[in-house]
């Protein structure tokens, strides 16, 4: 029986239907859900945070995910809540859990679904990014990408949650760093707070003259994160055998265009070995990124921002604003 | 001083100017030139075959190949010659040798380009094919792909000189062979004669359907040599972290048009990786290559075809149906 303390219904953010064309904040209504009685091993989390990332563009306009909620518009995606009421004795009331849950003010998940945060000296919403997954996408591909030092390594999306890190890791490693990044101001931040030896404007008009500027020695490594007219462009300034490391193609989430790339080629001229990953490949390395991440956020070694709407309700056009490039770092939603 | 059996001039077929558009035979011309006297260390040589190969259309097209005659419309590639003359003791005349040379009856070649070819029991031309630089790419993609018993292998241009070997070494390893070829015939003779399990014909109306039956499993590794739609129907049929082998884009060397894939994104999707190679890339393995190579033919466990054309000025047309997939096997033009 829930006490006083347990709520009985909660609101929610879904799906009206399936998008069609681009998404847009038409395609999502709040309404209020009854939440079932736990079963057993069953957790009732009162949400904290959620997670705004590019992938669940592709989970909406598929209308599916895992979970077969998805095809009734139910957005599943990575969340922080505390604890309200636990059948399981590894979680207490209060306790910060981190895990998959749906767009609501209060969850009901399944304790193996959860993961119990650490008290740890950085802001518990870094949990998502730069000491979370999106950090840990970054290192999983600076794992595999390996910059050396003197190579040149550039990122795109450097002011994203991902870029960021993944610039600041590969830094560590002696390599020179050249961010891409939509604007004057993300570009300032990229050198200026995170510390790139460089940050090119992809939206500037002498966005191929600059990159070109910026690494006069060619491209050993590229961590792309963009697609579109930004990989064209690296393309064509890699070095002979040299590698792509690719972690997301946000220029190709919102249609079901064809990629075109007028230099397409020069994978082969050139070899260019293309490295696709998923934070998914890594998983046996969580403990270890998490140690890495947090304690290089902790010293100020790692930087980061994040760009924070509040309140449930605010969950679409947040999303829609983290897609079209407005802000810096991870975004998330604050609740309650 | 030459001595009676020496020429002095010699025919020899080039561009006429850089082309623009499609590559025709109007492109071409054939002339007579002055052999020059040859100074210490050069070779005459009667050329016996011209390897007729996809990747000069890119040099003609670029109307610049390594050496600087390519600006002057000379065509210098890879070539059989016979000694006529030489000033260096590894060659006599009479001597075999393989090496590059130009579109010509005959050519003034430095010693050290030429290679003394082996006496063994497989057809001249075959040292151009199939235990030449073709067979030589096929070893080089396999030693890469490493093929495994059970897994899917696809070959793309599977009855193309690179192609052909490339599948009957994937099959020697164990894995189930499906190559891709254009039209009924040739897909005949991937079956029946090369012996792969499989072959689905590109140009039929049911491509798509056809090559999902012969693959009902996915694809484990790609080995391409064409892209274009060929490529793209692939992406699909990738299973989760598949490999593709890229090799050649023969559906993009006749255009600068850019290479648009609907399913770009499987690449990320699946984290399907791409690995493009050169036959370079494995130069220090030739000898090794070649005795494989050699001893399959001779044991009759490496099949092959050629389609040979007659005469110098026959290289541009040959060229030609080469390029448009006109016949079977590796493309030589034979001289005299």
């Amino acid at each position: 029986m829930p006490n006083d303390a347990s709520p009985t219904r909660t609101r929610r953010v879904r799906l009206k239907h399936r998008p069609q064309g681009l998404l847009s904040a038409d395609d999502f209504t709040v309404d209020e859900t009854v939440l079932p009685s736990p079963v057993a091993g069953e957790v009732l989390t009162r949400t904290l945070y959620l997670s705004l990332d590019p992938y669940l563009l592709r989970l909406m306009r598929a209308w599916e995910g895992a979970e077969p909620e998805w095809r009734e518009g139910i957005v599943i995606a990575r969340t922080i809540g505390e604890v309200v009421r636990s059948s399981v004795p590894q979680f207490a009331p209060g306790d910060r859990v981190l895990g998959y849950g749906r767009w609501q003010d209060f969850d009901l998940r399944p304790a193996s679904a959860l993961r119990k945060l650490p008290a740890r000296n950085v802001p518990l919403s870094a949990h998502l990014g730069a000491v979370g997954h999106s950090g840990f996408t970054a290192w999983g591909g600076i794992s595999l990408a390996t910059p050396q030092a003197g190579e040149t390594f550039v990122v795109s999306a450097a002011a994203g949650a991902v870029g960021g890190v993944a610039g600041q890791m590969a830094r560590m490693s002696g390599a020179r760093v050249v961010g891409i990044a939509g604007g004057a101001e993300k570009c300032r931040y990229v050198v200026e707070d995170l510390r790139f030896d460089a940050c090119v404007d992809y939206k500037a008009a002498d966005f191929e003259k600059a990159l070109a500027k910026a690494t006069p020695d060619g491209v050993d490594s590229y961590f792309e994160n963009v697609g579109g007219a930004v990989l064209d462009n690296l393309l064509a300034r890699m070095k002979l055998k040299g590698r792509i490391y690719l972690c997301g193609l946000i220029a190709h989430y919102s249609d079901d265009k064809p990629v075109a790339l007028k230099n397409f080629r020069e994978f082969l001229q050139k070899t260019i070995a293309l490295h696709p990953f998923r934070v998914a490949d890594f998983a046996d390395q969580w403990d270890k990124a998490e140690s890495d991440l947090i304690g290089w956020a902790e010293s100020g070694v790692l930087r980061f921002r994040e760009t924070v709407a509040n309140g449930l309700e605010s969950a679409p056009e947040a999303y829609l604003a983290m897609l079209s490039g407005d802000g810096i770092g991870k975004h998330v939603v604050k609740l309650g």
